[in-house]
């Protein structure tokens, strides 16, 4: 039997208003804000209310929506619509999706507005593309999921790092999806979550969002990964990443290498599930993505509470990155790609 | 230019009390306790201010002098000592270095009674047999740190995980041992201190008495205890243990199987530091080891804040065993053992 899974969507669109899952507040408290205005997308963005590429672009896809909505001719609606965008673009200067996602209604706007349409058609017909960045977003990580899940078997244990889950996403999420593709069809999979430290995404969101759907999920500290897999209990690893290279490097968040390593030394098979357009052609290699370092307070005083002296010097980088020879396959929403990933992943966009 | 190193002592016998730094306010406060009676001893014992089997050992040996100073006939005086050593030894009952300590103190009380002294003579003998205990341990870590500092050479980087330092022991610790020495001989080693989850021992202690001491130190994630080794920082890794196996296989603190796995990915040595009453021949191999679990709020709750959601399963083992194929030599008071560990590690003990 085939149903939905439950789990908790960040982004849901709601008749006339965008009811966004504010995620500074997870896993203590469940609270939807309801966004009536472009201001109110731009700073829930801005603050972190919304995290995770596809779900920043969807939002500010249907910021959008909410900041054209005056009654006005259709030739002064595209131009609200072009100062909307500009204006969302501002909130987080660095997000690739968001400024994917606003250029795309911008786009749509301008071919709305030469359709001859009324101003309430045209407002709808902007209304459907933001809803189809929102559905084919789901659709990528349901594909990519239903890839993922071909590689799983009935009462597999399978550990994460970080979160690549449906909170950052549409719908399923990229690494997390093939869980909730397995919770639909009725096949157990055992998850173990890496806490990941420092920022703990994998306590405070894979965890609580697995949970939610009703998952069998297990949260571990990052140091036990390493424990859990000589054991026996782990079969597969996946993790999501924030860019792959040409040869397959993946640079996903601080401690996946560590985990790929131990995956390695005990047989396991290493997977990264990701989007076509995470995959970056033109990055030969994973020297060449930069590591952005972060602040010691990460780590001396993250929740609250000092937990380290006063002063101590402190190494933090965010990411790392996994070699090639590391990476069993990369699985995305055109297929499941092997080594030699230099060849291999060119052929996903011919 | 040989000096000694200035660093923080958890026990110190000053004229007539002991002196014990409160290791629960660390790092944030350093607090001397002036214990006074046996009953202070005890206390501090049960409620953790003294933490480390050696230390604990060391001030329970204190703890008696303290309660056998009343105005008794020698004989008295034997019956007293003997009373307040059981009495200390019930403030934790699993610490085997407690009872170690307490009964030798017994015997030596009963040798001291049997030589015919006076009441002051044989207090005085007795606390002579205490600051033995403690110098004797100061001893054995020197030993183990000069046979560490052979294997280490000016400019290295080296990684630890947890706490085997000073504070846990009269003096230097086991694996931090050769960093002190290191200190006062003017060679510069460059330390990684894995943070160690869940409880931070790593951040919380190792990185705090280093820093004290004047010791180059860098805070870590346990997560990025790979990365810093792919970077090439890492010349070596050197930790304690709980427990040696006969076979070397070495049960430690949760997360240095991790470690142990990723330093053989990198081609660097991995080397446990111990002084032989931690070699336990009557246990053949790791498998043999218990290991202890912990509640989940030491993973969900445990920087003063919930960091995970509400009723999430949690494995927390306290320890892990790291087989001896992993390790790279064992340092002892005695002298660096390599394996193989089943033939020579009895020989330490001929």
């Amino acid at each position: 039997m085939t149903t939905n899974y439950a789990g908790l969507q960040s982004v849901i669109w709601n008749d006339d208003k965008l009811d966004l899952l504010d995620q500074r507040l997870l896993p203590e408290e469940i609270v939807y804000l309801p966004l009536t205005t472009s201001g109110d997308v731009w700073e829930a963005i801005r603050h972190l209310k919304v995290r995770g590429a596809p779900a920043i672009g969807i939002s500010a896809a249907y910021g959008v929506v909410l900041g054209s909505r005056d009654e006005l001719s259709v030739e002064a609606w595209l131009e609200q619509v072009n100062k909307q965008a500009e204006y969302l673009a501002t909130s987080r200067p660095t997000a690739v999706n968001l400024f994917w996602a606003l250029d795309r209604m911008k786009s749509a706007a301008a071919r709305i507005a030469n359709k001859d349409l009324s101003l309430e058609e045209s407002k709808a017909a902007l209304l459907t593309e933001a809803i189809a960045i929102q559905s084919e977003d789901e659709e990528t990580n349901r594909l990519i999921g239903e890839h993922a899940l071909s590689l799983f078997k009935d009462d597999m244990g399978v550990l994460t790092h970080c979160n690549a889950g449906g909170l950052a996403t549409a719908k399923y999420g990229t690494a997390l999806a093939p869980f909730y593709l397995a919770l639909e069809r009725g096949i157990t999979l055992r998850v173990f979550a890496d806490e990941t430290r420092p920022v703990l995404q994998g306590a405070r969101l894979t965890a609580f969002e697995l949970q939610q759907a009703g998952v069998d999920v297990t949260l571990i500290c990052d140091n036990m990964a390493g424990m859990v897999m000589s054991k026996g209990w782990i079969d597969a690893v996946i993790v999501g990443t924030d860019r792959v290279a040409e040869n397959g490097d993946v640079a996903n968040k601080i401690g996946t290498y560590s985990v790929a390593v131990l995956a390695k030394a005990h047989g396991i098979p290493f997977y990264v599930a990701c989007p076509l357009s995470t995959i970056d052609l033109g990055t030969p290699t994973g020297a060449e993505i930069p590591i952005e370092e972060r602040g010691a307070e990460e780590i001396t005083e993250g929740f609250g509470k000092r937990t380290a002296p006063q002063g101590i010097k402190v190494y933090n980088p965010a990411f790392d990155v996994t070699p090639n020879e590391y990476v069993t396959a990369i699985i995305t929403e055109k297929g499941i790609v092997e080594a030699p990933y230099n060849v291999n992943l060119r052929k996903l966009f011919e």
